[in-house]
């Protein structure tokens, strides 16, 4: 019987031309985080189960992926990294001096429901510092997220809140507040009208929060980050970012030039790193939504053209051309060798439907032919690196 | 209750310092594929079950992640990473122009018996050629391998055999005869034994094994290779790797420095990535064993010694440290900005503890802390590069 080649539904195979887009912007976050000193950490895609769960509330505990292993042990996939992170923090105390400033990029998984565009294994980039409650280690953070931004050439406004500046209103109400970047005043209004409150007390509740003063604290960190930036953070008092996660600082990445959502969001968090040692081990992180980053660059055109595979094909045409491939390697190219034995024209066909933009033809003579232009002419290996240049 | 911190049997955690050799020895590998045109891939960690099972023998169906997902559906972990080509290049026949070079870097699932110092997480590096049948494909791919390891500054050799010319032995005596390298011959003939060979027969068919001449392929690929490369391919009659997977060129990677096993290992496969279509589709490829490699570098001390994490930690003791920060980041160097206020000798302990090599002391005076010698002097920002490079 015939197996049907298929893959479940909210999991993606990656192919060559998505994947050189996954990282290059990979490449450009490791690379401004590794700049900051921020060093990276992988944990197991599998975790005693007792160690997930009944952290992420009971939606999390639905959504996540269970199952007894081989050994009968209940065990689970991971979800987040901030948990792993908690254990790792825990486990090997002795090791990490703090604080500690870790990034992690790994795939977390979520049996949600995929018609809301949502995935069920997706990547997460997380950055984040332990063990420091520092308003200098909140306004770094933003920082790192600006640069990175920045490095990708999005252009993004951060938008900052003080968690405790809510801290007399019900989650409910909290939750409705929330909305009012994305859907507007009449939206939240009855959204906290849901709560149970009358239109003129949902009306207070919008306009008191709406004129609350930036805390001290959060004013120590926009002037911190505004010191050392040519950018400026948004105050916005409606600003949650999540329910009981965050201790103090939330703050959001959006971007004028992309409506689908925002770009990432993070925080302080103090009462979470410490959970498996009943500490107190203040945190503060931030996690890059990388598909939508992907979106956004994709619709605005943001990825180098240079992005493809080789940089040129080499012709299977003579007992020379392995010679000639291997040696414009060590110039620096990106040499694809054609290894079967077709006839010109294949090769030449194949080149273009991998988009490979030159092609050296291997002769009694060299020619070089610009796949773009059509243009072909004779070349030396010599010469060759003045014509095209290596990515 | 307390949660013990701690991880599954087989399953690993991995801090900085590994992850930094992990990347160093991926970023090599990666450099490597690329200069030869072959391009990235990923597939999902989870599959339909139907995909994986029954394509590993009955081993593979034993050790195989397999559970009932959220929707009642059976699903299976990544077993190994050429099924899911095998899968890739059904589904996506007509995005993929052959011949299809592709490397893959993901972690394989497999619940084996972790005394055998085996993990149940543990990365594959994979390369392969589908779609061509030609000798320059098979050479090409000992190429590519040879130029990592050289790379890598591992010494090692190369030993090659073609499966075809094992065909009249059974399969026991096949596996018998592939532990000549590792047990010597004593132990093969005890094997021939077992598998009801009297020890006459078992000496006679070891002695032919050891006189078989290479194929006229094997010497077509041994001289291609060797017409292009300083190296030499070594034939040895006894080499089997793997029973029914292979389908010709065989061929293993060993270090005459590191005896815990091999480095890695490839072939030709024309019966594999067909399979969802019943398709005859030629592969050839090969796959490292990272791992084993790790271990070797450690041990032979080939890792680079700047491998650390920042260049150099800025101390938090002034309003102008995180702008001195940012200064020498632009210049390219790694660094940490110290973000908790605490004394100046806390800083410095914390930098020692991380194996930071340099200390910026950022007072009345800018000082530069040799972390190693304890040499301390003064510097200007733009004097700094010339003290210390960024790595």
């Amino acid at each position: 019987m015939a197996i049907e080649p298929k893959t479940l539904k909210g999991f993606r195979d990656f192919l060559p031309s998505e994947m050189r887009k996954r990282n290059y912007v990979l490449n450009v976050l490791k690379k401004t985080f590794e700049s900051y000193g921020f060093e990276p950490l992988e944990t197991p895609v599998l975790e005693y189960e007792e160690i997930l769960t009944g952290k992420y509330g009971e939606e999390g505990d639905k959504l996540m992926y269970r199952f007894k292993d081989n050994g009968d042990r209940d065990v689970a996939m991971r979800y987040d990294q901030t948990v792993p992170l908690a254990r790792v923090m825990a486990q090997y105390q002795n090791d990490l001096p703090l604080p500690f400033k870790r990034y992690q990029i790994q795939n977390v998984y979520r049996a949600d429901n995929t018609q809301k565009g949502r995935f069920r294994e997706f990547l997460q980039v997380d950055v984040d510092t332990v063990g420091s409650s520092s308003p200098l280690s909140d306004s770094e953070i933003i920082e790192l997220v600006y640069k990175c931004f920045k490095a990708l050439q999005l252009k993004i406004k951060i938008t900052i809140n003080d968690r405790k500046l809510l801290k007399n209103l019900e989650t409910g109400q909290i939750v409705a507040l929330d909305k009012l970047d994305k859907f507007g005043e009449e939206k939240v209004l009855e959204e906290l009208q849901k709560t149970g409150l009358t239109l003129d007390k949902a009306k207070k509740i919008l306009a008191d929060t709406k004129t609350i003063q930036a805390s001290n604290e959060l004013s120590n960190i926009k002037e911190l980050f505004e010191k050392n930036n040519d950018g400026s953070l948004i105050f916005d008092p409606t600003l949650a970012r999540g329910l009981e996660y965050y201790t103090g600082l939330v703050f959001e990445v959006n971007s004028d030039t992309y409506s689908a959502g925002s770009l990432g969001g993070g925080g302080r968090y103090d009462n979470l790193i410490g959970m498996f040692t009943n500490q107190t081990i203040p945190a503060v992180g931030f996690s890059f939504g990388f598909d939508r980053i992907m979106e956004a660059m994709d619709e605005l055109n943001l990825f180098p053209n240079e992005l493809g595979g080789a940089d040129l094909l080499v012709t299977n045409t003579s007992e020379k051309s392995p010679k000639f491939a291997d040696e414009l390697r060590s110039k620096g190219f990106r040499v694809e060798l054609y290894v079967d034995e077709k006839d010109l024209d294949k090769q030449l066909r194949y080149a273009d439907k991998k988009l490979i933009p030159y092609v050296l033809i291997v002769g009694e003579k060299l020619e070089i032919k610009n796949m773009k232009t059509g243009e072909q002419k004779e070349i030396t290996l010599e010469n060759l690196p003045n014509e095209i240049k290596p990515v």
